[in-house]
């Protein structure tokens, strides 16, 4: 008899983030298998006797390489278990789902997707950055500093559109070419940006200026990844939004 | 003693996407205030004695003026109760969340964001549609059908990009419109479209095609609001991925 696979989103970083659903799912797993953005708090609902599996995928050095993760699931739910794979936010926004997804559908197994708030999405709402606003944002686009072969290639003309908010994940280590870029392509410098490391936990930190200013913050405070950058002019309503005092 | 407010989003229609944060929240409410996309199964759980509060705000035509729901909000907090202002999906996305917050925060009124799963996440992770992919999408849009002028003017430049997904709140009354100009600032007609209606419930339907056939099947199949559309590469994944079989 063959299993079957949830691809569970665990959100952002705070474990009360998680849905009814993933938090049914994963009570309910024989196996659990989780990304290091997952919160330890998320993997513990699972019952004692339930497997749990670390994949620990940082960014672009993963502990185990994409076909492996493939190949352990597979060969789990072919074992007839309930598999979780809980990935950090939503599984369909830069978490790789659909080609996980792919794989498993190929293999002849079963699954289900569990929808999870991504990071762009939580960490604004704890940070007090609305993503879109009538007075400043009519849309909101998410995009990710890493490309296929590694290279910074990112679609500039589009990314430097006024009018919308820009949130870009995990792009820290490439800060300064990323603001220096979106002001070559027609974004004002004094365009109100933020990074926020390890948004919606105790250890939330922002460093907020504008691009021209922002990487300097940002290495002045020590901000390190896991981070996301958030562009736009809402992020200007920061100063009278900011709610979340971290360990308060 | 002055009242506290919480902006909680629901979700985008299965009561089991709301996250733990927010149960606990809604069962702890002595009032609340919720929108016409909200499940009624998540404002069931509030305390009995709780107040509930319908604003139902259907995009352009809210039943309740937003001027009036910011003023029934900071009525119910300075009153010394905890509110929470349940809205569909997320607050920060498309939610007047931001403008809301701001209104109870000049009013002196303390408020705490708890982020949800935006509609578009949900319902494309339902309909088996990844919103990005390696192979398809190295970024993702959300953008609204709807303007402060109410007139269709959106940064068609922006939204035509390639090699991105492209998800449009609540825009399905002008989807002729949305894909003609699509097709006019340079995506492909063949470029893979969907529409889903009420998504993630069990009164889900999708219609699939293209730039070119999308409004005809639209229209065919009586797809009506609320409805999300999603366009580009990762839509020609639905076929192979879409698992979910509502009311089965």
């Amino acid at each position: 008899q063959c299993g079957h696979v949830y691809l569970v989103g665990a959100g952002p970083g705070d474990p009360e983030l998680l849905t009814l659903r993933g938090a049914r799912l994963v009570a309910g797993a024989d196996a659990v298998v989780y990304d290091n953005l997952v919160s330890p708090l998320v993997v513990d609902l699972a019952p004692p006797e339930a497997e749990r599996i670390y994949v620990g995928k940082k960014a672009a050095d993963h502990t185990l390489p994409q076909d492996e993760i493939n190949a352990l699931l597979i060969r789990l739910a072919q074992g007839g278990r309930r598999v979780v794979r809980l990935k950090g936010g939503d599984p369909f926004i830069f978490g790789r789902g659909g080609e996980e997804m792919e794989a498993l559908v190929t293999a002849g197994i079963t699954v289900e997707v569990v929808p999870g708030v991504t990071a762009a999405a939580g960490i604004a709402a704890y940070a007090g950055i609305p993503l879109t606003h009538r007075d400043h944002a009519q849309s909101v686009v998410f995009a990710t500093g890493f490309l296929k072969d590694g290279a910074l290639e990112l679609d500039w003309p589009m990314l430097a559109r006024p009018a919308q908010t820009l949130v870009i994940y995990m792009g820290i280590s490439r800060l300064a070419e990323i603001c220096a870029r979106l002001i070559e392509h027609g974004l004002p410098a004094g365009t109100p940006a933020a990074v926020i490391e390890r948004g919606t936990t105790a250890r939330q930190r922002i460093a907020v200026g504008d691009l021209e200013s922002l990487a300097a913050r940002v290495a002045a405070a020590g901000i390190r990844p896991p981070a996301l950058t958030v562009v736009g002019g809402v992020v200007g309503l920061y100063p009278r939004l900011a709610w979340f005092a971290p360990g308060a």
